[in-house]
């Protein structure tokens, strides 16, 4: 389906996670000029407008409908105006669906050095060459209207985990005093209807910000909401709560994306509280490192014991990498050190992440996310609770227990 | 076409190249178990059996029928057993075509550590851990073997360009007994037939000494013959003349293989001196530093200039990246570093090669390749060439000439 406008619509289904109410899971489906989106949605991280590693190919064929970019990465290099002339982000990356882009603001403020933030915007230097550069509410805008991306999101300011109240408190009014002016500069574009723009609701872990937060950016009419500044350093616990709290008084009827998640365990669990769309690293990054994602949990590809396995790394996977080659091959790829392991286990793991969203979206469908979200459980040990047991058991052994 | 024992044929073909009479340019083509190719012949390398970076699609795609592996390599890591016990290199590797090893004897010298060489063989250290090992005429055979690759290399004794007389004679006579060893263990082995086993002509540059190899190496029945020690700092005249040389004075009915070799320029002019088969790094190694080849020479993808042009790197090449990205996209990967940007420009350059080789066989065929061969010097720079033009111009503008 070709369309000229943004536009979202939830399939009705029954929930059936009776803990979270209203706000449990849901699926639904987004159009954008660029191609349609089932929600809820994973979108692989392109940050400099390729996939670490991949072709856009590849990314398609592990299910991804959309990918996420970065302004502030593109703004720098190559250029805003350069990827405009190349038309636009998807046709200049050969990606021939929507792409989502941050608006750039974490990275300036993170990756940037000597900057300074005020009400105006970010003063930064370039990570690349130290070139001096400001961006505003506007221009980060305008900015990704020019990329062309079919969903911009606000400037905001997004401050670390263990900030003080005071610090949130003033990080939160101006990220709600930017989510206006981002809001205007869109509205007044022309081009509103066709790059959509998403709010991003603030307020650290604190629950009467986020619930002020919420209800500010709620009261602008964006066309998708985010939840941002979760997944930095806050316990998981405080994370799932929080975003339990915020996407209960979000809109019914509007997208709603947790920005920076997540793991395997995260999506399901913030699936069941009812967010649609997500973004993560984790799977290209761990990935590149030779951390393998399997029903059971994340291995160890470069173990020697892979060396002797001629089955693929998770037998029922129908990944490129599961279907043509041994454990034994990837472990020697990344013993080698050779490109091509990084980029079997990307795939491979994009490919369980997407599969993973599949099979929630089919559970919802069905009316069975509860069950899937207690089978997934039953079988799958996140990575810091094997750490712990692991390092529990060497505990043990070390005092002869 | 699937058969059981490596054989070679060459097409009946009228030489137009007058200069160098009965060894100028054959086409021909050799079967093996895994698979027909037909020479001249260009293999791409997969030292730790993956072609950096690229899937073993990729490579049949760019129009490559064999690759190229090492024995040293393999039998350090992961070990022989382990690439046997999966099937061979090419089911290890997912290649579905033929592989021809280097021995190993040249890694083992060259980059094992406290190696020591005696007539029975080559002790060294491994250059991942330290390990000792020690490499035999009959191990270095017994390996390839059991890596089940279909044509193995004999074990010789390669030494650096400018050694004396005294120590390339004594090189040569050691590689020549190893060449009997090695030819009496492969006929021993009741595996002859299927995998075949190349002699290696030495000698340096002395020309009496390369033709004294030759015959030595010649009188023995190997299955093909390849010209060891090129390539190695000696002038392009040098090494022409060289395979010239011994070229002309190896059997008709047998492939001769020019290992090391080779650029653009060498392909052509070695193919005109009736070499048969080639492998090198080059197109691979200096694509993943963003050298790109062009029908006019090497450009350097990098430039800013690239920044600004919508179509491909070459304009009527038929490479994956050429058919689907802008030149622009393929500059701005190199800059932002991203993996893809050294994909892109090894299938580039490879596909450039292999169809440089489709095109020599095509001319042989048909009668044209003097012409050819004109036709390509005329379009294409050598890059040492272009280094020197450039530097000449520098030096006139810096002296207002």
């Amino acid at each position: 389906m070709t369309v000229s406008e943004f536009s979202f619509e939830l399939f009705p289904t029954k929930t059936d996670v009776p803990e979270f109410g209203v706000s449990g899971p849901r699926a639904g489906q987004f159009h954008t000029p660029h191609g349609s989106v089932l929600t809820p949605a994973f979108m692989p991280v392109a940050t400099q407008a390729s996939v670490k590693g991949l072709s856009p190919e590849e990314v398609r064929a592990v299910g991804a409908e959309i990918v996420l970019s970065n302004a502030y990465h593109l703004y720098l290099r190559p250029g805003v105006s350069t990827v405009h002339n190349m038309g636009g982000v998807q046709e200049f990356m050969g990606w021939n669906g929507p792409v989502l882009t941050d608006s750039g603001g974490f990275q300036a403020f993170s990756m940037g050095a000597l900057r300074k933030i005020d009400d105006d915007g970010i003063n930064f230097r370039s990570h690349i060459d130290g070139s001096a550069h400001f961006l505003s509410p506007k221009l980060a805008t305008q900015n990704q209207l020019d990329l062309g991306t079919d969903i911009l999101m606000c400037l905001d300011q997004c401050i670390s985990f263990g900030a003080s109240r005071e610090e949130v408190v003033a990080a939160m009014e101006r990220t709600h005093r930017w989510a206006e002016m981002c809001h205007q500069h869109h509205a007044d574009s022309g081009l509103a209807k066709r790059q959509a723009l998403f709010g991003i609701v603030q307020g650290g872990t604190f629950e009467d910000l986020r619930d002020a937060s919420t209800r500010f950016i709620a009261d602008i009419p964006f066309q998708g909401y985010a939840i941002g500044g979760l997944a930095v350093g806050e316990s998981k616990d405080q994370m799932y709560r929080t975003t339990e709290q915020v996407a209960s008084r979000l809109p019914q009827d509007k997208p709603r994306y947790l920005m920076g998640v997540g793991s395997p365990e995260d999506l399901v669990e913030c699936v069941a509280r009812g967010i649609d769309m997500f973004d993560c690293v984790l799977p290209t990054r761990v990935g590149r490192n030779g951390a393998i994602f399997t029903k059971s949990g994340r291995v160890d590809i470069t173990k020697t014991r892979f060396l002797e396995q001629r089955e693929p790394v998770e037998q029922d996977c129908d990944c490129y990498g599961c279907r043509n080659y041994s454990a034994a091959y990837v472990c020697h790829l990344f013993r080698a050190k050779e490109l091509l392991g990084a980029r079997l286990a990307s795939i491979h793991n994009l490919r369980f992440i997407l599969r993973l969203m599949a099979n929630m979206r089919e559970a919802i469908w069905e009316g069975t996310f509860e069950e899937f979200r207690r089978e997934f459980h039953e079988n799958y040990v996140p990575t810091s609770e094997a750490a712990r047991q692991e390092q529990k058991e060497k505990w043990l052994r070390a005092r002869g227990a």
